[in-house]
């Protein structure tokens, strides 16, 4: 039951990369929000291949249909399906990785699990393209937020590689990305992000990064501990993508440095107006949203599809052998992965947010 | 719902610091097992107060009583209760905090959640003490996962307030803390890493930290993707407890700066044997287990609770006031929260494996 | 996870009937509803070993201990935990039956299920004794629902033996039987009933019955379609109880031999006020709550344990031996399953409403 | 979340009777199994309107389109979707249910529930067209079944109106029904049947029926006390068909008017083989399988839609009405529902099946 998620919100994703099509489906909507499917073409543009610095040089539409949970334009409340179809697959560039796997991608471990039987293409199941389907469910989450509660979610890029930006833990009013832009604010360090990126892809090599997604405008009070939080929800949600291999919030692993009296958020009065002075708990206490601006980190690893010489096995032969992957990679996912970990944040959020008025009383 | 976790083992913890008991329900069991209560004791003792550097005065017994699921001293297969009776309480201690929450404390967000209901005696639900159920859930997992497939897990201690130590990601070898030991293999950064906690209680402030758990001796082939893997439930478990503010596995954030061709593991037969010449990715590739050591990092705030002074608001008089709080608090819950860690590793890790042989054909 | 069941509400049941304590935890109440701790015991009686016609000769006090949950006599929102204590025990009475399985009892299938390591005594596990956590949850389901929307839950019995009373789907206005009254309404059909237990009583067998629930008061449009919906809820609550056959809603299995003419529900508007002016359908379409009564009908088998020789086996040395269950037994335990299954019903009933506000906007 | 079910195997339905397409997606299918997929479509034509004894003149082809989860012919392990293209709607015939509730429909709950806002075309989600993918998982489990354990499913008819036929709970060596044959073996009560349901069509009007599912070959000691089992999980499958509306097992609600000594099933050595002599617990005792074969029944109200005139309301005048309902119906939809209930029935076994292995030790 590993691609099925949520609580009062349950999205299953399926597919495969090369197989007819890919999709999800979204139970436990709210019936009646007005959907416009224009901001989620938009949204899944931004992921698609092809459109950001660093990515393949594969074009595919990724234009999703909706079969089910929508009529006259609003949610029926019955379960939202959506189908993206698969086209332009080159299911040859990926023969014979069950037998000679790929440093840092599952083939191994898929063939461990599976016994042969999963579909190897284009790491079948295991594929990045599984998160187009997880976009389309954040970006009507994104939608039901705004209608509910007015929350919206944003996000920007905070490390390529060695270069690193500011997270707005750390500034006093972060300056929202105008959307869809290539989400670096700050324009010199963006070009520098960029050149990271290029450099990579010039030696044949790819290169990680990190992502600092923020929501605001969410309520107090939502979330039950210990474990049914946006915080545990954000975080499930964001390790199914193979290539995250950290998830923080507020202040992150920098908390770990800290005295307690400089990391502690204050209370106080402004202009009569109840806030925290500071936000380094990421819009969480004990797991419940303080009415803060939700913060939160991911860290992605470098693509593991390189061109240049890596060293492998041969799992028939048993011999240690070399692999050069050929095909069209991304040098480095991060901007084609920001609008995912939004979508994933936009998900855990109304996951927990339609606690509210059942026991949330 | 927010207290029950796990999908073939369940886990569902109850109790307020200050009501009669906490406790702990564990469903799914597999019949048969033998349970050494003595080895669960130990592990217990390594969170209970007063056990550790850093740690309150508070001395609990923390003595559990199985009263169900066990019989002749094996697992019945039916589920395991357990009760942890509350003693040496001072609730007066916490009179107040409804009113005047304690910064960085889930005070004020409970009460936008219970709407003044919950029971705000020493946090409550909220409170560090419910993670002794969930170490008693993790020592019995621990004891059934050395049954079923002769995994251990273990854990030290890499980081306490600006004192660092090495991650076993870096080392060729790791060095397994004897069991029950103040976790810090190296003497002279241990006796730094305490003489951090004791400058922090000095000051009556507190000071964060980092563990790092592995699980060694796990089969390769474990979970199901997308969110049905070890890592997306070690990081939901792991979020559940308050301090937590971040969870990485392998490399964990210093992906981020690395190339493919450094980050990616590679793989070889050594000795007719196959493995990963290296272990970034921390035991996983696409969240299922490869066969590698399990690794896994995860940071803690400090302890909010000190007794400097402190900004607050009092949410009658909506007045902004002055908190200093009393009473007997960690100067640092990181040494105590180490075998929590590895107990939430050891719940990942079986509720996993419990998989294998149903769907894992 | 067998003894965890509910969605937005979850109960977890656990212990042995000769173990040091049942109880059940119940998680994803609403904060702040006051609970009359002296009806719940109420309920309880009625269900008690003694209490009733029929009822075996044990007294068990089950006098439940709140262990959280409650503050200030509401709850807070965090998992209720209640343990009953057992005493009052005869193991040796139980002694052999993983040998010499009962006819009728679960330990032929349990032996099969947990390779003899259940515990024996008292059935375990399988006990009709764990009903005593259900319905005290389901007592606190009722004064939920109660403070909630209003709705209340009752129940009579229908059926014991070869004796009948009459469905609350063929009466224009239904009788509500006193709170813990001996429930027939018909007092001649009531002495039929007894009189029919203690016929089987004298000849050392047992008999089984019918009963039927009732919940009132409780709003339409409630529940998700296809599964998550007060029917299926309320059937695999039921299908719990050992002793269960048969489950069915309004007319029940006599709707199978009716015209779509007989049957249909007819909507009518009656001094302006909009309703069915029959209950074929229970109180639900399409498993949709419809605003009339919930009506629902529970067959019991006879009490399994008989004074009567009936043939079994020796599982040890494969021999066809007789066997005469001595001890103390329920001649019948339908006066006391009806509680029980109008805990069921709460507990439904509420699992369903907590929905609302949430998905339900 | 009311379209998902299962717990180890879990199927999520989408789909409304006049949008593009509805479907299922199952995960949890253990990786390896070889599909026959002209043995699912032989099992959808046992459903597909117009192929059966009373059912509707509408003639859908119902094919199913797999869109993953299958690879060279056999299941991957990842998540199985299937899409069945809707066509030949009429949606005119439907306009204004909303509006005037049809008796015996879930027009005014689905109303209630959706707030106008559901779609109402054909009974959109609620349509007994949704059984069609429920079925097509069950073809999938039937195979998974017989490949994991042997186990076989069937069913038969044994009821329709006032005509009855044999339970196999009451004889001695059941005959089994041809695979897709018109399931009353008995010719002579199977032409009763038939006059039964065309007497119904010449009245415009409709008639139930009661269905009996066996699984043959399924091994003892599968499910888990006290709601994971194959009763529990059986029922909540079958109270999701809108029609439904009573489940049983073994001798079902007979056991309500028997003795124990009557009812209890016996174990005995027979020519060195252990089974019961009887089997009115239906295959199971305390919920766990116990070897002897599973035996259910359901009951099936009157298809609600019928030409005669019936009495309504119309929700907007608040007007006492008259309705007559046009369109293509089934005259009785029991023996197209048959197959679903044996889907319902393999999917319930499967379920639990998979748990085997896992915390079966």
């Amino acid at each position: 039951m590993g691609s099925t998620w949520g609580n009062r919100l349950r999205i299953s994703v399926y597919g495969e990369s090369h197989g007819p099509a890919i999709g999800v489906l979204i139970d436990g909507l709210p019936a009646g929000i007005a959907i416009d499917e224009d901001r989620i073409i938009k949204e899944m543009k931004r992921r698609a291949p092809g459109s950001q610095a660093g990515s393949t040089s594969r074009k595919e539409p990724d234009l999703p249909t909706v079969l089910s949970g929508l009529f006259n334009g609003k949610t029926t409340g019955t379960p939202l399906a959506v189908e993206i179809l698969n086209t332009n697959q080159h299911s040859s560039d990926y023969d014979g990785f069950t037998v000679t796997p790929r440093p840092g991608h599952a083939d191994y471990a898929a063939r461990l699990r599976y016994k042969m039987n999963n579909d190897p293409r284009g790491s079948g199941h295991f594929s990045g393209r599984l998160t187009a389907p997880v976009l389309f469910a954040g970006a009507i989450a994104k939608q039901v937020l705004r209608a509910c509660c007015g929350a919206e979610v944003y996000g920007h890029i905070i490390q390529i590689g060695r270069v690193t930006g500011t997270s707005w833990d750390e500034v006093e009013t972060p300056v929202i990305p105008k959307e869809g832009a290539f989400a670096y604010e700050n324009t010199s360090v963006a070009a520098r992000m960029e050149a990271e990126i290029e450099a990579a892809r010039a030696d044949q090599d790819s290169v990680g990064g990190v992502v600092e997604v923020m929501g605001n405008g969410f309520p107090g009070g939502i979330g039950s501990p210990m474990w049914d939080t946006v915080e545990s929800a954000f975080a499930q949600l964001m390790f199914g993508v193979p290539a995250v291999k950290g998830v923080s919030f507020g202040s992150g692993f920098a908390v770990a440095s800290r005295r307690g009296s400089q990391n502690n958020d204050h209370l106080a009065f402004q202009d009569g107006k109840l806030r925290m002075t500071t936000n380094h708990g990421g819009g969480f206490e004990g797991g419940i949203s303080n009415g803060m601006p939700i913060l939160a980190q991911v860290a992605f690893k470098p693509t593991p599809s390189i061109g240049k010489e890596q060293d492998t096995v041969n799992l028939e032969t048993k011999e240690n052998v070399k692999i050069e992957i050929q095909g069209r990679h991304d040098a480095c996912i991060v901007p084609r992965a920001l609008p995912v970990a939004e979508a994933c944040l936009a998900l855990a959020m109304l996951d927990a947010y339609l606690g509210k008025g059942g026991n949330h009383a």
